[in-house]
């Protein structure tokens, strides 16, 4: 099977990260880079394998493709259980689900729009509103304070347990430098789990 | 259990609809309504439950808190398995995560934005930027174009089968009618599935 993606862009990397967890490593799934700056994500061919025009996209052997992350990831989970990411109660699925969410909608996704919005970095094909960009910005900096009071009481963001939410955090929280967006000296609890989840062999996929 | 709603909002709605396709009625949940145009849901004991302060939450009989739609839809998927809504097999799950994220990103936070940030429903709360709302509204009417080809070879949004991915699309294109955006006359396909679900009884929940 292939992964279509980008190397430097934040969530192709959540899916590598989520692969070297598993122990998947590119003997099993090859990966296919493709330039989203020159916008090759946007061809006729790409919109094929995915409506959205978007990366990371998995193509399966049969010609199957999954787009979207966090389906990639759940195709993943279903043929490799262990180790499990995404939980194994109906409380664990539903918590890390939760948080795995909050992270995307309230920190990920408000990251990608104030680098959309602020830098124009995608202005040939979508219409750039800086007001909104900052907002986002702003929106993502209050997340950070959410995650220090959750850390405080967590040793990781879904509990007690390292799982795709704090894939999606690290990934989302590396990005925010390039809004200069960063964890602030008194958030010692973010930070301590920070260091925790960098030094996971997986952080470098 | 509980769960934390507004009865009019388009999210908690999912959840009803969700519950009633796997037959849970209020025998077995309890419904609290929440008035979040007053901004109930903000408060230090609703933010103790969801820390971003939204609806809907579910609330378990031992305290556990499960906020996020998605994230309380895989709760009751997990205990209450059949019928299944997020799919059996690797690939059927992958698909369904594919399509019901893809329609919450590209059409139901689309619907949102344009909402929240045209109408100012909620300034007491945030920043609204209409330049970005109308934008907004501009992205979700053209993910119909992509839902009415999506529609012309599959019954339903995921497939062949009904999934979580057509309660989302339902619950965003119903309310995308307070920003007047509609499916058009010529999209045939689309208005054929949105009859088709609109018809089940769970639409009504």
């Amino acid at each position: 099977m292939k992964i279509y993606e980008t190397k430097t862009a934040p969530n192709p990397r959540r899916v590598r990260m989520f692969l070297a967890e598993k122990g998947i490593d590119e003997s099993q799934v090859e990966y296919v880079q493709v330039d989203i700056q020159k916008g090759e994500n946007l061809s006729a061919e790409m919109r094929a394998k995915n409506p959205l025009g978007k990366i990371p996209i998995l193509e399966l052997d049969d010609g199957t493709c999954i787009a979207e992350t966090d389906a990639i990831c759940t195709y993943f989970e279903a043929i490799h259980p262990e180790p499990s990411l995404l939980g194994s109660t109906p409380i664990e699925k539903a918590t890390i689900s939760m948080w795995q969410r909050q992270v995307e909608m309230a920190l990920m996704l408000q990251v990608g729009m104030c680098f959309q919005h602020t830098t124009g970095y995608f202005k040939d094909r979508m219409v750039p509103v800086p007001e909104y960009g900052k907002e986002a910005g702003i929106n993502a900096s209050k997340y950070f304070n959410i995650l220090e009071r959750r850390l405080e009481l967590n040793e990781f963001i879904a509990g007690d347990t390292f799982s795709i939410a704090d894939i999606t955090a690290l990934c989302a929280i590396d990005f925010a430098r390039v809004v200069d967006i960063r964890i602030k000296d008194e958030q010692t609890n973010l930070q301590r789990w920070y260091d925790n989840v960098s030094s996971r062999a997986s952080a470098k996929a």
